[in-house]
């Protein structure tokens, strides 16, 4: 990646400013004042820096410290395992596996941390509802990513939670265009879930893991078949 | 993230002309006439693609399709860890909970498929290298980054591999700006590196995964005293 030298200057500043996440940040005016830079410079790296998420123009309000989400780690994952060389599938398998190795690395925080912890509760109600779905052949997009994003907040590790977001965004996007026929054991999917949250409420640990890698199941199924349906496109 | 329609649009043609990484972007001209739209919208959504790392502007040559590295997730990652409103501390807390999740996760695969594999002998002679330094005082930067991502390069999971890659960096740039002492023990951490290595090619999982917990030991002891040094600070 190219660094502008005014998009790292205005990423100084905010250092050494000690500005946060939603402080507003110096106006157009100033900065070009400040880091004695043209208008033009200013603009293309603040876009920069909005294109990544380090700030965040709000049109009409004004230019603040942004997020920093791993939004663009995201849109760029996407993107790349729609068109990655190796095919869609091959990304996807990545995908999958790194977010059943997370699950597996963080079972014995989650399942230490669960008992008694502000997302017991909701994470029960999310079961129900994904239960519930399935039982009426709907799915459960949002309550499922809503699960392994309060899941991995018991953990208290911020990065962990996002990175579990992050890949299941790129995961949810990519499935639908590689044409794979959704599992049809939706309802299994949705007990799967109840199954990690029992485990992990009653210090489980092993049995969480089994549940982990069970929920991983029918997408490793439809993966399986994919594959051998295009195995002989593949080099 | 602000996403722009001519963005999107570039990458739709990316993917319906079926361009790869390092494929030439048709040029500007092109890309205003097929997407029916300005010359300084292209530019500005060039420049954020650019960013993103789904394009590649090679001054003087052209725009091709750029590699999609996890850069950007590095950049905006690194100066979230430097201005957290937990602090850094708490920002490389996370980062090595994850990377240590992460070796942990995947030690199975890794240590099934060491035996015999390319990387084994490059993956000796960095063991080798870092020994060498630390025994003379010297720290091991590029050696030890490159023993971590050879070491991912076994489960042939390239995606595992870069995000690997992208937490050292992380790991690395965040480091000296918490003003840490680096570890006493650089000849722990040099022999660990060794000791993951001999129980992999042993196929000793077990002594695999007590190697890496020993490897983040002289980190994680140096963030609890710089913890404990700064409790008081803490809300």
């Amino acid at each position: 990646m190219r660094r502008t030298t005014t998009a790292d200057d205005i990423k100084q500043l905010i250092l050494t400013r000690n500005l946060k996440p939603g402080d507003p940040l110096p106006t157009e005016g100033e900065l070009c004042e400040t880091l004695d830079v043209s208008r033009s410079s200013v603009r293309e790296a603040i876009r920069q820096l909005s294109t990544l998420d380090i700030v965040d123009v709000r049109h009409g309000h004004g230019t603040y410290v942004g997020k920093m989400s791993l939004a663009p780690m995201v849109e760029a994952l996407v993107f790349r395992g729609v068109l990655s060389p190796e095919g869609s599938l091959h990304a996807l398998r990545e995908v999958v596996e790194v977010r059943l190795a997370l699950d597996l690395a963080l079972a014995d925080l989650v399942v230490s941390r669960a008992m008694g912890s502000d997302e017991a509760h909701e994470l029960g109600a999310l079961v129900d509802e994904m239960v519930d779905r399935a039982s009426r052949g709907e799915v459960f997009l949002e309550a499922d990513r809503a699960f392994h994003t309060k899941l991995f907040a018991i953990t208290g590790n911020q990065l962990a939670m996002q990175l579990v977001g992050a890949f299941w965004d790129v995961h949810t996007a990519v499935v639908p265009q590689l044409g794979i026929v959704p599992p049809h054991d939706i309802a299994d999917t949705a007990a799967a879930h109840g199954d990690m949250l029992r485990c992990a409420l009653n210090g489980d640990v092993e049995g969480y893991k089994q549940a982990v890698i069970e929920h991983y199941r029918p997408i490793q199924r439809s993966l399986e078949a994919a594959t051998a349906s295009t195995a002989s496109d593949q080099p």
